[in-house]
């Protein structure tokens, strides 16, 4: 099942989820001078990226709207992404976020698990409720797809639906408590489902929580270090160090701005950053600093 | 103001929205025959009900999602049917659901706002929060743009999240508020906003009740026919026959397999079927049979 050799790359490689939330402005400029073609530069960076990192990233996730926003060409590029990273035997999730009835779902999901978009994850939006999920079911079973569907987000306006109280339970609760019910169907040898959860970073004490009650749920955690919450945070929704991957984007797509005239090496400060991720949730883990070089090792 | 311009061509066509979720399997065999690649045919199809509707359709709704399917050769289609739309005075609305964070949600509305699909209106899913709806508002302040956030929609699974009850209020009664609430500031001289909300046609006490709470809120009101809800329960969220328009996609481009024989006037066969759910929804709006050509009459 895919949930397993995604919990397995993890335990290699560790949890870290690169972000390809790839726009031109993120780009250094004497790296888009180099190319006619925006779509080109795009592709190369994000190839580069790829590259550098593919030791040390748990998956990759790619923001399909970054790609969208550029129209058919942009879509050329988020297609080859997905390519690129498949081929090389990585694990890509689609961040698509998509959410519709059943017919409509069925075209999303044939879109994006299988043709030119295809991944190995997608994200989903429950919102017009779990039927809106059943036609994702039939690649799910098959065993080489999977689903993280949003449960609770941490943005400011997350409190707008999701914290809306009914009875003294929270409407990402009952969300919460639909998609780990729904998952217990595909649950794999490594104890999570196929089915798993989006769970923003932020208090420790909903974290823990929400870890709790979502026993068989592998998380994805998107915006660790831009959207708030500390790797302690984070930690405790990884249980032994694996029940989750922890995303970044920005961060690490920019983390050569940080460091002057190293812009020809974006790739390189992309890497250094993935592993400073590594060591900081390896820490918060209660693991012993640069010891190893490897997560499996870090939790071992 | 957008909004203003849809709302004038329901006065004078009616609130048919013609639905253009047009999957490849619905092309007849005979027209599907002709041509040697898939996207032609498919183009072709959507040009012809465009062209044997335009006069008769307060406007069009084209779902991504069909052409999604079909990765980026399919996205082209999309893109060249939103434009024969636009480029023809049609208003159309991309059925695109997108809900994501500030930053995602500024590319997704640069995506479907500008460049190749750029469309008038929008569907949103509002899940993560009002805040993901903010990136768009700058193309709803500048007049030509609008939106249409899911509210209560008429899938079975909707109970799962939007019928989720705190203190005696449903959550999509809250989310319903909360969209009537963001809109106020853009109410055109219609009367409604350029804010306006999906609701599904399904009971017509709820019905009511919506249309009472959502005051000046324009409604896109999918699945008629498909998706249950009579005529009568639609017209309630009409008010005086311009308070909505409803939309049905399936129904209007498979008319033709209802006809034995009709395979080569499809396009006619949807006219029909147009010319057909706006004389029914007319009677239930309590204006009289066949007496008028054209919705502002039925009306008068």
């Amino acid at each position: 099942m895919i949930i397993d050799k995604l919990h397995e790359i993890v335990d290699k490689k560790g949890p870290v989820c690169v972000g390809l939330d790839t726009a031109i402005e993120y780009l250094p400029e004497s790296f888009l001078k180099k190319y006619n073609y925006i779509d080109h530069a795009l592709y190369r960076f994000n190839e580069r990226i790829i590259d550098a990192t593919f030791d040390i990233a748990g998956c990759y996730k790619v923001q399909i709207a970054y790609y969208e926003a550029l129209g058919t060409l942009g879509l050329e590029v988020y297609k080859n992404t997905l390519k690129y990273i498949r081929e090389k035997g990585g694990i890509v999730i689609g961040d698509i976020k998509r959410g519709d009835i059943a017919a409509t779902a069925s075209m999303y999901a044939k879109a994006h698990f299988t043709g030119d978009f295809e991944c190995d994850f997608v994200t989903l939006n429950p919102y017009m409720g779990l039927d809106s999920i059943e036609p994702y079911l039939k690649y799910v079973e098959s065993g080489e797809k999977g689903i993280f569907a949003l449960v609770r987000t941490s943005n400011k306006g997350a409190k707008d639906i999701q914290y809306i109280d009914s009875n003294g339970e929270k409407v990402y609760e009952i969300v919460g408590d639909k998609i780990n019910q729904l998952g217990k169907k595909y649950v794999g040898s490594c104890g999570y489902s196929a089915i798993g959860g989006v769970v923003g970073c932020t208090h420790r004490d909903e974290a823990m929580e929400i870890r709790k009650r979502l026993g068989s749920t592998y998380f994805l955690i998107p915006g660790y270090g831009a959207q708030g919450g500390t790797a302690e945070d984070v930690a405790l929704y990884m249980k032994n160090g694996n029940g989750g991957v922890v995303n970044s984007s920005r961060g690490i797509l920019l983390a050569y701005k940080n460091q002057e005239g190293r812009e020809n090496d974006f790739e390189l400060c992309a890497r250094e950053e993935v592993l400073r991720i590594r060591e900081e949730l390896n820490k918060a883990l209660g693991g012993k600093e640069n010891e190893h070089k490897l997560w499996t090792a870090y939790s071992a």
